[in-house]
């Protein structure tokens, strides 16, 4: 069974307001066995709600709409279906009776615009709110279901899993959707895709999707099945096969972030971490302090913006800054064992860089970023020329400098601490 | 004009990705005085893409594609669209090389496969993408126009702003949007809607949008006209009298960012600061230095997590830990203290909380967040018990932090240094 999803609203036509609500119903409809196929956001306007749906009706069995079930003159999306499937509109006083309640609840009469909401076309069964006054609509149209649910997230959500799934249920086949998510650090979009290119298209009962973000490239594998074993051995092969085309810059097979995993690999070494940074400017600390339970492996962070700072937080000699500059190789390690040493901690980070847009020159560019970790057994550095803006260039910085934690995890013999696995 | 907007990718039907471009695009269309009529998300499957186009061209002037032509096999929008307008794909050597070029400029050859990104449809004007290797194509199809757009934001952006936004300028109509953007730190949504509801409610040519995130409350004011004086008069009007009722929370009338006017204030007043941070853990530093030119007033900041770094760094007495606990009144004082005289910035910022999910008591809940602000002259210090999880305890917290640096200018006296302006 396939679906499609109507967004009505004109804020969300505007830069400011966007439909979040199609990502819960995507994820709930899967599980179901329901592939969303199309998503469409249209304006308050009769006929291009009526162009939506009669679209849809065309092309799908399952047509589910947000938002528009509201009181006031915006909200046509009721009488909108209601005509285009031929259908009259009748009072229900049950319904009715129900807004009256709610609005005596909370102490105010029902004004007399609230009383469309309890509008019902023919056949249709309303899906009661609990949450609000807008009643949900179930329509089943010849043998297709249009489903009309309002906008608010704390309406559409219960009314949802409590009113609508259940039913669905009965009409989704067995099948479902099985996925895998790798992710991989350090490597481009293209070296990725020619590694994997020649796996994942022997696999064509599986879809495969690469998404770049910057220091990152994930890939997605998606596979329909009615058959459990059949789709997890499937999809088993192939993330086995691409993740040794890969190698080890595939840093998750499950769709984690680089830092849960290296949360999860401090944690389990019995390890802890310091940084010192200062193009980052904070990020770093801040992405590996973004995980609960975090003051377990993280002791603390500077961010030495200042030269002196560097000189006076983490030792860094100033004659080294002097000779080799702010943003060196040298620097880099210094901040790297000066914050472990002054920190305690069995790791040390240090970042220095320049994010830009302002401090490059011909011999260190904007996107310069040397990034260096100090293990107890001396250091390893690594020297980059990121791409793109502020932002990126930040974000790359941090994504390396995480990433040669986990790396150094892939070899550490484990001499600190024994692991708890 | 009126536009619709059509992205592609099959992962934008997952519940994971949403298609974010299309604001920014809404954004400058809408100042073009072009209008988003309808939006629409397909998946990477040939006949999606086809009918989508096929349909926006049946009913408005301009289709804007974003996505699908990368250089995989799922990228089909460009081969697509050639054969939906009846336009042979011709291989174009300048985009040839200049792919080719950008591949050795990151020191790597071309692969075959990113060929594909230089083949051009008859008649189309390809955009060149000085950040990423997918140009965009222009394509004017009897009195249409159809843009295609590559999927990364770091490339669509500043192709829209440099090669499409000044073509559309010439066919765009007289009508334009004005808009203002009030920002709110402190207040709740309902009582910033209670106080302004009673202004803006008189006001009915323009659009109010109140959207609230944490910490923060936004004012759109939208007018769309086709009078520069009548529009910039009306919202003038509306801004200063919703201000006048909202007081000095507004920190801003022309939608920057909270850290942009912190910026903004340290700046004029040749002021500096430094930050102490626990639960924030880097977040507060980092969106301090996310400014461009931040090196100017940003000297540097700790994030002691661990207890005994509070004093080690930042001298926080042991004893105040060890009487008031690690989060009170008390340490957060003592951190904004002493990060001000270990940087010898002449502010001092110091956060101290429990952002969960753990570390939560009886007496001090998850949420339990102090926060101070040392000037030279005396600490202020603020408690709050700030709801939700940890990602949204920890964004509260450094709002906090940041608005009380803003007020801190508000009421300053300048003695420190004199101000610019």
């Amino acid at each position: 069974m396939k679906a499609e999803i109507i967004a009505v609203g004109s804020e969300l036509l505007t830069p400011h307001r966007q439909d979040t609500n199609s990502l819960f119903l995507t994820e709930q409809l899967n599980k179901l066995g329901i592939e969303v196929v199309r998503k469409t956001v249209v304006g308050d306007q009769r006929e291009q709600i009526r162009d939506a749906f009669k679209e849809a009706l065309s092309r799908v069995g399952l047509v589910i709409s947000i938002g528009g079930l509201g009181p006031t003159e915006d909200d046509l999306t009721r009488e909108t279906v209601a005509e285009l499937l031929g259908r009259k509109l009748q009072l229900s006083n049950a319904i009715l009776r129900g807004i009256q309640e709610r609005f005596r609840r909370f102490g105010r009469e029902m004004p007399e615009v609230n009383k469309r909401q309890a509008m019902v076309p023919d056949g249709a069964e309303p899906l009661d709110n609990p949450r609000g006054t807008a009643p949900g609509l179930w329509i089943e149209h010849q043998s297709q279901i249009v489903v009309l649910l309002p906008g608010p997230p704390g309406e559409l959500k219960p009314m949802f899993t409590t009113r609508v799934e259940p039913r669905l249920a009965g009409y989704a086949a067995g099948r479902r959707l099985y996925k895998r998510e790798l992710r991989v650090a350090g490597m481009a979009e293209s070296d990725v895709e020619q590694r994997i290119a020649p796996i994942y298209t022997q696999f064509t009962e599986a879809e495969t999707t690469l998404l770049a973000s910057p220091g990152e490239i994930q890939v997605h594998l998606r596979a329909w099945s009615e058959d459990v074993a059949a789709a997890e051995k499937l999809l088993n092969e192939m993330t086995e096969r691409i993740r040794m085309a890969l190698g080890e810059a595939v840093f998750t097979t499950e769709g984690e972030s680089l830092e849960e995993v290296v949360a999860r690999e401090l944690t389990l070494n019995n390890s802890t971490i310091a940084v010192a940074e200062s193009c980052t400017g904070g990020l770093l600390a801040e992405r590996l302090t973004s995980i609960a339970g975090s003051s377990s492996y993280f002791l603390g962070g500077v961010v030495c913006y200042a030269n002196n700072l560097k000189t006076a937080w983490v030792d860094v000699p100033a004659e080294i800054i002097e000779a080799k500059g702010a943003v060196s190789a040298e620097v880099a390690l210094a901040l790297a064992e000066g914050i472990r040493r002054r920190s305690g901690a069995l790791l040390g980070l240090g970042v220095t860089g320049i994010a830009g847009p302002a401090g490059g020159s011909a011999e260190k560019p904007v996107g310069t970023v040397h990034i260096a970790l100090a293990t107890g057994d001396g250091g390893k550095e690594r020297g980059f020329h990121f791409p793109g803006d502020r932002e990126r260039i930040r974000w790359q910085a941090s994504q390396i400098a995480l990433d040669m934690v986990r790396r150094h995890f892939l070899y550490s013999t484990q001499t600190k601490a024994p692991a708890k696995g």
